[in-house]
């Protein structure tokens, strides 16, 4: 078995970013070297995270909606009383939605659904610099 | 290290179907040639999800009352304008719960809880035939 | 490829009990042998979960809150009828933030934002005696 690392890198404009991260990992899994094996999608980041949705306009308004319902943004949050960045509702849906996801990779591509995106959420309420990082690890091509 | 790659393939009932995979990853992770490793369980689609559960005809009911009372289906969905095709909660759920699973490998066995087994969940609105990818990998017997 | 297993081991106080498992598995990291890789952090139990937070008192709070928002302890289960048990929303709550991350290993080290911490989030609704797994694999240094 053989590994490869990559990052990505990128901007965002603040809560909800919602990126489709599909294209990236397409190209890091052909230049990975592993037909067939596993990829780790991981944010370092208590306020964002990794899932897969289907990347249409209309999801990419219905899971704020859904995050705001569940997670509103203007409760007190105990994370304000000491910080006072306005970010506590931030923290908690990032907790909820995970920054972790792993993915099999077959025939040198992430093996996802013919709908099914990997995105990266940013929850934080101010415009960030990302970095997201991806580790592939399996079986190279003629083995 | 090894790894071994096997499909699941299953029709469901539509929502919430709740399947118990534990006899299946049971039967992989035994003929799979790992001893000690890791087992990934992904289903390759927007609307089902992979987490843990004890199933037992409680919980089998309190988990889609849970996704009901939090992600209404008949609450107004962006992705129903485009799609019309009524499952626009469905991808929010999915979203949430996330397709994949990473369990434990010990003893040529998923190391689970007594009363924790792995779980597919239909989140889509009608019946499908759905397959879920399984991945082991890690140390043979013997080493 | 090499592969470490470990367990941690620790007494919790009951609901909501949330545990900064970063220092241990700081450790098992460097303890690991492995440079470059990949780590499973695992509770073999269905009312217990590992997620990620930024571990401070504030949000020590404020995921509780959230957790009894969404899932409340006095509304009717159907995993009471039979089991009487009163942790039918601590396994609700389990299905949902999930018993498994994956976290990549660089340098040794477990590759985590500076204010984000790997949880244990004990959901039980008394005090209980828990294992973690920890499966850590990848590259060792020197390669």
């Amino acid at each position: 078995m053989i590994q490869h690392i990559e990052d990505l890198s990128f901007e965002t404009e603040g809560e909800v970013t919602i990126r489709d991260l599909s294209e990236d990992l397409g190209r890091i899994a052909g230049g990975s070297g592993v037909a067939t094996g596993q990829m780790l999608v991981f944010t370092p980041s208590s306020t964002s995270a990794i899932t897969t949705l289907e990347y249409e306009p209309g999801l990419v308004k219905d899971l704020p909606a859904a995050l705001e319902r569940l997670f509103p943004k203007d409760i007190e949050y105990g994370h304000e009383e000491m910080w006072h960045d306005g970010n506590g509702h931030s923290h908690v849906r990032a907790a909820f939605l995970k920054p972790s996801l792993v993915v099999p990779v077959r025939e040198g591509r992430p093996a996802l659904g013919t709908w099914q995106q990997v995105v990266f959420i940013d929850l934080d309420n101010k415009p960030r610099r990302r970095t997201v990082m991806v580790h592939v690890w399996g079986e190279p091509s003629g083995r």
